[in-house]
C-alpha cells in the first residue's frame, strides 16, 4: 500500500455552494487535512456552526472560519481553494502564490488566456494578467500534464465542462465540423449560487422553466477558447442556459456537424463506429466519464452528488446531423468535484481520493 | 349584449390530463353545456365522484361518467371532444360526424394529411384515410378561416404547437431559411399523459432532466408537415424534447437561419425590426398569444393554468443565428384549451368564450 | 338576472404574492372594476409591465401603479383592499374609513380584539385601537351577518382559515372539548410571501421539509380568540407550523378530544354521526366547503387555484382521538380569495362573483 | 491501525429504493464484499447496466443479479440483507440461518415480538414464529449490546426509527408521561418504494401533501411495541403520516406530556436542563445523532445521503407540553444505513464503516 504524505489545504470563501462542497470533500478527504476556511460573513464560527448538516464530522468542531488574509493563509496551507466572485480571485492568488502556495481557483479570473477577451466578456480589465502564462484551465481529462507541473489551476465553469467534455474529442479528431457548433443548457438553481435575489426564490423558480443570459453568456468566452484549442481554428458556438427547478445538474444537448454525409445506413453505421472508438480511445480509462450505450441517455439524477459527467451520442439520418447529451452535477463535476480531481493530479494523490 | 344559443357537448376519454383539464373547462364555459363525459375505468360514478376537485361545481353530482358509445353520445351531443389515444380516436370520429356531430379530436389521428406518414410514425395503418380531407388542423390562429366551416378537428400536439405558432410567420414572410432548424424542448411531466409506468414516478422525475424520443420523435410528423405548408417547400427539422420536474408547461427554443446576413449592427437591427413587424403583424390581435418585448424572455410559470403561448427572439450578431423561444402550458393552449377555442371557432361563439 | 352596480375598488401593497392574487381576481371580477393599484416600487408602470403574466387581460395595460395616497385612493374607489404588513395597514384603514369607503385588510392589524394581545404578538403598540370594535373578522362562513353590516374587515391568517372552519362547528356543539387542542400545519413556500431572504431560495427549499416558529407563532393570537369565542370559554392550543416544498397550500392536522368516550364501536358510529351532522349542518350549503365522504382526504393540490376548504375527519377507536385534516390555498381561501369573498358579501354580491 | 477480515456480503431483492442503496453503501464499504446481488426482474444483468448511476464502480460490471436461491447465496455470503416485502422475507430468513448467515432483514417480519400483533397489523400468520425470539430489533443506540450477539436482525421501519430514537430516553428516564403521545410524520415519496401506482406518478405527488394511512398505519406496532418497552407500561400513541414532495426525508414532530408541570419559567428551565442531560446521556457520543442547540430546528436537507438523525426539542409554557422534532433521511437511518449500522456492529467493524 502507497502511503501518501497530506496536504494542508484551505477555502478561501467557503460560505457560498461550491465553497460548501468543497469543506465536504476536503474534510473526508484521506489525504488532504483542511486547516482554515475564511469567510468574512462567518469568521468566528466553526464549520460545524456554520453548516449544521456537517456539525457530526469530528473535525468540524475544530475548523474555524477566519477572515481572510493571505499570509496568514500561506502559513495555515500548502494548498488553497478560492471560491471568490471573479475580479476577487486574483487578489489572493497573487500574494498566495508569492508565498509558495499551490492554487486552484474556481473563479474565472485565470481561465481565458486572453485579458481582451476577459475585459470584453468581464467588464473590467484583468486584475493579474502576468500570471496568465503559468495558469493551466483545470480540465484534467483534457490538460492533465499540465495540471501536474503547475501551481495555478483555473477551474472550469460548470456549463463549460459540461459543454467541452463531449465536444472536445470529436473536434480533435476531425469527426465534426468546428462551426455551427450549438449548445443548448439546462441547469439546477445551485448553478446561481447562494445570491438573495428574488428571481431565486422558491415559489419563482418552482414550476417555472426559462432561458436566460441569452445570447451571450460569459462562459462563452472560456468554451470558445478551448473547442477553438481543439480544433485548431477559431470556433464560434451558440450557447443558450435554461434555468430549472432542480438543485444540482447540468443537462447539456448539442448540436453538431458530423465531417461525413452519410446519404445511407452503411455509412450511418460506419460513421457511428468511429465516433463510439472516437469516445473509447478518448475516455475509456477515465474515472469520471461515463459513456452511455445502448438505449440509455443521461439523466442529471445519476450523477448528482458524484464526480460523474455522463455523455451519450446519436446520429440523426433524417437531418445528417450528431445530438451529444452530456450531464454532470454542476457542484462537482461541474465546479469543487473536479477541483479536488486537480489537486490529487498536482499532489501526486490518487485522481479519485476523496471523490468515490 | 349578444347572446348565444348553448351547445350540448361531451368528453369521450375524460380520465386522463386533457380529459380533465376539458371537464373543467367545459363545465364552467358560458356557452357549452356539459351533457356526457365517457370512461370505461369511471363509469357510472359522478364527476364529483372522479375528479374530487371539481366536486363543489354544481353540476359536478349530475354528470355521470358512461361506457363510450358513439350513437348515444350523438343524442347527447352537438360536438364531441374525443380525448383517446391514436387509432382508437379514428373508431368514434367515424360515427359521430355520420350522425351530424361536430368532432374535436385531441389524437393525432386526423393531424397527417398523408396516410404513409401517418405509418411511418404511428405504426399501423391510417383507421379512417376518407375523413383525412375534411380535417382541419386547430390551430386557431393559423387556420381559423377552415376551422369556422369544418366539422372535424385535428387538434395539435403539444409539441407541435409550441414550435408552429412562433415558426410559420417566419417561414411565411421569408425571413428565415426553411432549412437546419432545431427545436429543443422542454416539457413538464403530465405531457407524458396519465401514464402509470415506473419512469414517470415522483422519484424518478423529480431532481432530473433527461433528453427522449432522440432522434425520432412522433410529432416531428405534424410539425415538418405545418412547416412545410408555410414555407412552401419541404421542411426537415432537429427535434430534441427533454422532461423536466414541472407539472405543466413547455418551453421550446428555436435556433434559425435569418434569410439574410447582418455584417453589421446597423443591418442587425434593422432585421430586428422586420422581425417584429412581422410578428406584430401576424398575433398582435390574436388574445392568445403575447409578444414579449424589452427583456422579458418567456417562462412557463407566466402562462401555467391559461390558453396563452408567450414568444421573445434574438438575433446573435456573433453567429448571425435567429434565437426564438416559446412557453405554454401543454395541457391548454398545447391541448384542451387549444381545443375549446377551435370549439368557440367552429360554434360562432367568442373565442375567449370560458378560457380567461 | 339580476343585475348589480359595480363597484370601484382599489389595491394598497400589490407587489406581493396577495397583492398579485388580488389583481387577478379584481380584474376578472364580474361587478368590480379595478381602478387603482399601488406599490411604491412600481409607481409608475402597468399592471401589464409588472405582471407579464396579466399582460393579455384587456385591463392590464390600462391600470398602473401609483404611490399610494389615501385620499386619491377614497376617489377612485369604494372599496379599497390593503396587502400590507402589519402596522402600516392601519395608517391607510384610518383615512380610508373616514372618507367613507369600504376596507378589507389583509394584515393582522385588526384581526385582535385585545391591544394587550396585539402588543404580546407583534412587539408594538396597536396603530388604530379605536377601529378595533367595529372591525368585523372576516371568515365568512362564520362572521357573515357581521361581514354585511361592516365598512371593516379584518381577512384571516392563512393558517387560522385551516383551523378555525373545522374546529369551530365542533366546538360550537361542544362535540369535542376545548383542551388540548393541537394544529400541526404545512404551508407551502408562498405562504411567506415575497421576501428575498436566504432561507426562501429555491436550493434551500427544495428537498427540504423544516418546522419554524416553534412553539409560539403569531397566528395563534387569532387562532385562540375566535375558537375562544366559539367554545365561550378560553382556548389556549399547540401550534406547529411547517415549511414544505410547494408553492401553494396549507394541510392543517388537528387533534382533537372527543367530548364523548366511545368503549365500543357502536358508540363510535354513533359519535361518528354527530360528527356528521354537526359539520353538514354548518357547512351543507357553503360554496367553498368540501365535506370529504368515504375515504378521500384533503390534498392541497384539489384546492391550488380554488377558494375552496377540504375537510376530512377520522375517529380513532385506539386512542378515542377525532383527527380532521384541512386544505386549502393558502393564497386564496387562506387570504385573497378569502378577501373577494368577504367584499362579494358587504357589496351584494353573488358571493361566488369572481370566485370560480 | 486495526485491519479486519472482510466479510463476503449478499443483497436479496435489491431492485426497490432501500435495495438500491444497500448496493451503493455495500460497493464502497471498507470491510465488505458484495458478492451477490437477487432480483427475479433483473436476473442475469450486472448492477452496472440495472443502475447505471453505479457504473462507474470497479465492480459493477462483475457482480451481476441472479434468481434468489437461499442454497446458493449462503455459500456466496456470510451476511446477508433481505430487502423484500413482508411475508416473503421470513421464506428467506429461515433457510439462511440455518446455512449459517447472519441475516439482516429490511421487512416487518421480525420486528414484533408478539404474533398477534403481527397478524393484527399485517393481515395473515406469521410465517416464522420460531425465530422472534433471537430475532433483535436493529436500532443500535437502544439495542446495541443484544445486534452484537444475534444473528437475525429486524432493522426498524423508517417512521418508527423517527419517533423512537427522540422518544425513548424521555420515557427510559420518565422525563414524559408514556400517554397521551401524538407523532405527526411528514415523508418523502421513495418512502412508497418503487411502486408502479397512480398515487405516486410525479404530476399526483408534485404540488401536492396529504395524510394517508389515518388513523392505524402498520408502523405503530413496532413503534408501540419498542416505547412500551422502553416505558416499563404499554403506550398507546397517535401517529399520522403525510406524503411530502420531495425525494428523500422524514420529518417528524411529537407531541409529548413532561413529567412535570412548570408554572413559573424557573421550573420550565430546570426542567428543560433536565432535558437536555437525558438526551446528551443517551446521545452524545452517538456518531449517527445530532442533538441541535441554539435556535436550529431539524431540516431533512440536512440529513439527506447521510446516515444520521437530527433532534430538536421545546418547551412550550403556554400549554406545558414538550415538542420534540426529529428528521432523517427515510432510505439510510430510516433503512439501509441503519441496517449498514448493525452489520458494522455484528461483524466487530467501526460503526461508522461506509457510512461517512
Amino acid at each position: 500500500m502507497t502511503t501518501f504524505n497530506s496536504k494542508k489545504v484551505a477555502i478561501v470563501g467557503a460560505s457560498g455552494y461550491s465553497g460548501e462542497e468543497l469543506v465536504r470533500l476536503l474534510l473526508s478527504h484521506p489525504h488532504a487535512e483542511l486547516t482554515a476556511v475564511t469567510s468574512r460573513q462567518y469568521a468566528g464560527q466553526s464549520v460545524a456552526q456554520v453548516f449544521s448538516k456537517f456539525a457530526n464530522h469530528p473535525r468540524a468542531k475544530e475548523v474555524r472560519f477566519s477572515e481572510p488574509k493571505a499570509e496568514l493563509l500561506a502559513k495555515q496551507a500548502q494548498t488553497v481553494f478560492l471560491a471568490l466572485p471573479h475580479g476577487v480571485a486574483a487578489e489572493y492568488a497573487v500574494p498566495l502564490l508569492q508565498f509558495g502556495c499551490q492554487v486552484i481557483d474556481l473563479s474565472a479570473d485565470f481561465r481565458l488566456k486572453s485579458t481582451a477577451v476577459y475585459k470584453e466578456f468581464y467588464a473590467h480589465d484583468h486584475p493579474a494578467p502576468e500570471l496568465l502564462a503559468q495558469a493551466v484551465y483545470g480540465l484534467p481529462e483534457i490538460h492533465r500534464a499540465e495540471i501536474k507541473k503547475t501551481t495555478l489551476i483555473a477551474s472550469p465553469g460548470c456549463y463549460p465542462t459540461s459543454v467541452l467534455l463531449p465536444t472536445i474529442p470529436l473536434l480533435k479528431t476531425g469527426l465534426v465540423k468546428p462551426t455551427g457548433i450549438i449548445a443548448d443548457s439546462l441547469s439546477g438553481v445551485s448553478g446561481a449560487g447562494r445570491k438573495v435575489e428574488q428571481e431565486f426564490l422558491f415559489v419563482e423558480c418552482n414550476e417555472s422553466v426559462r432561458p436566460y443570459g441569452v445570447p451571450k453568456h460569459r462562459h462563452l468566452s472560456e468554451i470558445e477558447q478551448e473547442l477553438s484549442l481543439a480544433a485548431g481554428t477559431e470556433v464560434t458556438i451558440q450557447f443558450t442556459p435554461h434555468l430549472i427547478p432542480i438543485n444540482r445538474g447540468i443537462l447539456t444537448t448539442l448540436y453538431l456537424a458530423p465531417a461525413e454525409h452519410f446519404s445511407d445506413s452503411a455509412r450511418m453505421n460506419a460513421f457511428g463506429e468511429k465516433l463510439s472508438a472516437c469516445y473509447q480511445q478518448a475516455y475509456c480509462n477515465e474515472p469520471f466519464i461515463r459513456l452511455l450505450e445502448g438505449k440509455a441517455l443521461p439523466d442529471t439524477k445519476n450523477v448528482a452528488g458524484t464526480n460523474v459527467i455522463e455523455i451519450a451520442w446519436r446520429l440523426d439520418p433524417r437531418t445528417g446531423r450528431l445530438i451529444v447529451i452530456s450531464a454532470e452535477d454542476n457542484l462537482l463535476k461541474g465546479a469543487s468535484g473536479q477541483a479536488v480531481q486537480c489537486m490529487n493530479i498536482m499532489c501526486g494523490f490518487p485522481e479519485t481520493a476523496g471523490l468515490v
